[in-house]
C-alpha cells in the first residue's frame, strides 16, 4: 500500500474514531484502516493558526470539536473569512486539486480537536475507493450550496436580516414559535466577519434588529421573544423560507 | 446495466462529443459509451429556462456552447443571481445530495447548447467508477474556491474593484500589460446581477471605473488603456493578486 511518513510526535487515533466521522460513512474496513494507522489526533488552543493560504499541503483535517475559522488575507493586509467550521467539516482537502498548495488559511477560535491525515492518501484511496469520494462529494456539495445560498443573502437581504438567519439556524429546531433563549458559538466581531459585514454594519444592525423584535442581548446570550416574528422579519427575503 | 428511460424527442449524440468534456475525461471507454447511450443533446433559445428550483431532478446537464444562468428567487419575488456558467460547466448534478431536487433554477441569457444525462445514471456510475467521483470532485472544488473569492470580494471590495476584477478576467492572459480591448460575455443587467449589485450601484461603479482609469464602454466592447493600472487598482485589494 502507499508509503506516507508521518511526524512521531503526535497521538494516534484509533480506528473506531474515523467510523465517527461522516466522511468515512460505510467505507471498506480495510481503506478505513489504512487511514487509521496515519491518521494522528492534533489539538490546538484558542487563536493557533493550522495553516496558511499558498503554504504546500501535506495533510488534511476533519473537526471533531471546536470552531475553526478559514480566511483569506489581501494583498494590503485585509482579513476576509470565508467560512466558520464545526464538527464533521474537513478542511484542506481541496489542495488536491489546486496545486497542493491550501487555497485558504485556516486558524481556531477556540480549543479545537481535529483528526490530521496524509492528503496522498486521501489522493490514493479517492481514486480507489468510490464510496469515498461519494461522501466527500455530498460533503462539498452541501458547502456549495451553503455557499450559494450566501451570496443570495448578500444580493437580497439587509444587514438585519442576514443576522436574524444566522440567529434561527441557531434555534431549537423543535421549539421555532414562542420564545427561546440561544448561546452565540463564537464572538461578535467574528459573526460579523461571517456574515461578511464590517464591525460598525453589524453593531448598528443588531441595534435595529433589537429595537424592531425585542431582542435582548447579553454577551453570547440571545432572548429572542417571538421566533415567529423573527421569521417573518428574515426569511420572506429568502428563497429557503425558514432554516428550520 | 441499469435502465433509463429517456424522451425519443432528443437527438442523441455520439460517443466523441462526450469524450470532449471534462467530466468524462479518462473514463473507461464501456463508462462513456453507456453515458453515450442515454446522452440526449438539447438547445435552448435565449430567455429559456431549464429548470426551476425544488422541481424534481432526473436529468443533469453539461453546457457545450453558450452561458446559462443560475438564480434563486426570494419568497418576495426578488431573484438572486448565483452563478454564471458557460461551456464544460455541469450543472443540476448536486440535485443528487439534495432529495433529488433542483437547489437552483436555470436560465439560458443566449442560444445555448447542452447535453442532458441521466442522473440516476451518475449515481449508478459514481459508485462504481473512482475517476467519474474524482472529476466531478475537481469540478465542485473549483466552483468552491471562486464562491468563496466571491464571498471575500463582497467583503473586501468596493463595486469598481469588483468590477475591475470582472473585466480583468476577461483579458488576454498573453497580452496583460498595455492596452486591450474587450467583449462583455452577457449583458450589463446580468454582470451586475453576478456581482451581486444593484443596477444603480453597477452604473455608479462603472462610471467612476471609467472615470479614474479612461475606460471606453460602447455596447459590449471595453477599452482599457491601461491594464497594468486596472490590476493595481483592482487586484491589491484581494489574496489572490492579478487574475491572469
Amino acid at each position: 500500500m502507499l508509503a506516507v511518513s508521518t511526524p512521531p510526535s503526535f497521538l494516534r487515533i484509533a480506528d473506531e474514531t474515523l467510523s465517527d466521522l461522516a466522511l468515512f460513512a460505510d467505507i471498506p474496513a480495510a481503506v478505513r484502516m489504512h487511514f487509521a494507522e496515519k491518521a494522528r489526533h492534533k489539538a490546538l488552543h484558542k487563536g493557533q493558526i493550522l495553516f496558511l493560504q499558498t503554504e504546500p499541503a501535506e495533510w488534511f483535517y476533519v473537526i471533531r470539536r471546536g470552531w475553526m475559522k478559514l480566511f483569506r488575507e489581501t494583498l494590503e493586509g485585509q482579513e476576509a473569512v470565508i467560512d466558520m467550521l464545526c464538527e464533521q467539516h474537513v478542511l484542506g482537502e481541496t489542495a488536491l486539486f489546486h496545486g497542493d498548495a491550501y487555497s485558504y488559511s485556516a486558524q481556531a477560535v477556540e480549543p479545537v480537536e481535529l483528526v490530521m491525515l496524509p492528503l496522498s492518501m486521501l489522493r490514493y484511496h479517492l481514486e480507489k475507493t468510490p464510496k469515498l469520494a461519494v461522501n466527500l462529494l455530498a460533503h462539498t456539495a452541501r458547502k456549495d450550496r451553503q455557499r450559494s445560498h450566501e451570496v443570495e443573502q448578500m444580493t437580497t437581504q439587509n444587514a438585519a436580516q442576514r443576522i436574524g438567519c444566522f440567529l434561527l439556524k441557531l434555534c431549537d429546531k423543535d421549539a421555532p414559535q414562542g420564545s427561546t433563549q440561544l448561546y452565540l458559538p463564537y464572538d461578535k466581531t467574528l459573526i460579523a466577519a461571517r456574515l461578511g459585514m464590517k464591525p460598525e454594519t453589524f453593531s448598528r444592525a443588531l441595534a435595529k434588529l433589537k429595537a424592531d423584535l425585542a431582542l435582548q442581548i447579553q454577551g453570547a446570550t440571545v432572548g429572542i421573544p417571538n421566533v415567529a416574528a423573527l421569521t417573518e422579519y428574515s426569511c420572506n427575503h429568502c428563497s429557503q423560507g425558514t432554516p428550520f
